[in-house]
């Protein structure tokens, strides 16, 4: 059995205790928390939950720590600083800065002798490979991401801080006609207006003014103003009873030549339509953290990303059972 | 650079020279070719057409070999017996008999210290790298494989030795409903009637009886008579001009569900559509070829497939760069 830890109990921490259950061969050991332990509700019994202060007496009782904290402030920390103790897996997902967070923690985990494994998810995580292989198997081609339909946190957080606003919700949602020109193989130039647009559903607090709500989030510098929005206000009983769900999804889509003078062309396309981003994203680095225990356990060490992980590692399954079965 | 040698010179064989034209590291070396060298004019100036007995004397002159030959006669033969002097690619597609084919490949790999990957293409290949990923990211679900619209040469085949059939060709194509059904994440138990349709275009003899053909197509064992099959009679300019391509495709979906309850479901796709079904496995082969001639110079022997060779490995670029644009 591979012994797992959590780091942090929000939406993420939450799906990896959910999606721990899936996979016969974990079990979950420890919760991780820099609240109060009393205060935080597991929902797997006869499991601890400890303050994240007390973690490294673990060492020894866990096998790989998922971390599970955000991106901003809480991994180019965590990450490293864990990787000296255990075998560690994040979704460190701030595409700009990955390289340097690759670089902290490969030191870290270098000189402890763990593997860590970084930004896995779907985007990057699923995606990456999407893109990577994509590449690799047409060379003269080209490759497009679009995202959504599915609720930005970002957003829908930028949305609540204008003011005049209760509460507030946003979906990205593909511009279907960009995709249309994207696997016609004609390799558009999309601008970001062409690619995504944005829906708000909006509760105004009472009293406020809803057309300088709607002006004000549709100017938005960096989140809303290069994008075609469309401001929805709606009551805040409809706001909880239709949007409360965290869906997303998305696409990668390669298209190629191949032939002597590039005569025949070739679509690759990978979708995601995903009821919860988080509980998804769970289930992909549970994947992973069972190929770290397996890396580790053959001696290597060091910081690897899903890009470096032979896809036969993640499953449970032994080689000859997949050749059997999957190829 | 890498020295490609290419063993065989049909569809797949010219698949594979032109898509080593796209890979700026590689380089071709020779054709090697059970014919008659002269009675073969490959399409890359300056570069040897030799007979397959001398193989063995470009043991020092090839990093990697691509076979090029059917999985029927020529490739349990062949990779085995390659795989003692090189490192060896192969399309080996015969999925039954896959566990019997590795063993066979690893046995010689070993002895000789070299690297095979055998397998590699798209089903098998693409298409077991995304049932494996499927598999590894819901545990909780089910994966689906479909085929087409694309040509298939076993049942225009069949259709040729009909008596009276002057010429035909096969499409297997996917139903939409069975499709639509499955992305619905319903689980449907679907008969074989039901995943496909098959679609055949038919030359007659002159004065050949059409209805003879057309029933003894339909009721063919093993090809036909599963499937809900369409019979259209046209003239041999008529197959000429609309169907010379060999035009594939096909959709694997894995749908699964994650939460403490299965509460969230999730769908995953990925399709190809493929102008040129030879020409996109041979891009894929060439990809594999790169991964190969790596792990040998690590070290490594034995058979591979693709479950086993992390992603990075199939591409040019280093790492590094890998992660700042693909992650």
């Amino acid at each position: 059995m591979i012994r797992v830890g959590i780091y942090g109990y929000g939406n993420l921490g939450r799906g990896v205790e959910s999606a721990i259950r899936q996979n016969k061969d974990m079990t979950l050991t420890a919760v991780f928390t820099r609240r109060s332990p009393e205060s935080v509700k597991i929902r797997t019994q006869g499991v601890a939950v400890c303050h994240a202060d007390d973690i490294v007496s673990y060492k020894d009782k866990i096998d790989v720590l998922i971390l599970c904290g955000g991106s901003a402030t809480d991994l180019p920390v965590q990450t490293p600083e864990m990787a000296k103790y255990f075998n560690v897996i994040d979704s460190f997902d701030t595409h700009a800065r990955i390289p340097e967070h690759f670089k902290n923690v490969n030191k870290s985990a270098k000189e402890s002798g763990k593997v860590a494994i970084i930004s896995v998810g779907w985007d990057p995580g699923m995606f990456s490979l999407m893109r990577a292989y994509g590449m690799a198997v047409l060379p003269d081609g080209k490759d497009y991401t679009f995202w959504g339909k599915g609720v930005s946190q970002g957003h829908s957080d930028a949305i609540r801080r204008v003011d005049g606003v209760l509460d507030g919700k946003q979906y990205t949602i593909p511009v279907e006609r960009a995709l249309n020109a994207v696997r016609s193989g004609a390799n558009p130039e999309l601008s970001v207006r062409e690619k995504h647009v944005r829906e708000c559903f909006v509760v105004a607090k009472e009293g406020a003014d809803k057309a300088k709500i709607e002006k004000e989030i549709k100017e938005m510098k960096n989140y809303f103003a290069d994008y075609d929005t469309t401001v929805h206000f709606i009551s805040k009983e409809e706001l909880d009873r239709d949007h409360s769900g965290i869906p997303h999804g998305g696409f990668v889509i390669r298209t190629g030549k191949t032939g002597l003078n590039g005569e025949n062309k070739h679509v690759i396309e990978y979708s995601l339509k995903l009821d919860s981003n988080p509980e998804f994203t769970s289930s992909v680095l549970v994947a992973y953290a069972r190929a770290a225990v397996r890396l580790s356990s053959e001696g290597v060490s060091g910081c690897k990303t899903v890009l470096d992980i032979p896809p036969s590692y993640l499953t449970e399954a032994s080689a000859e059972e997949l050749y059997k079965t999957l190829l």
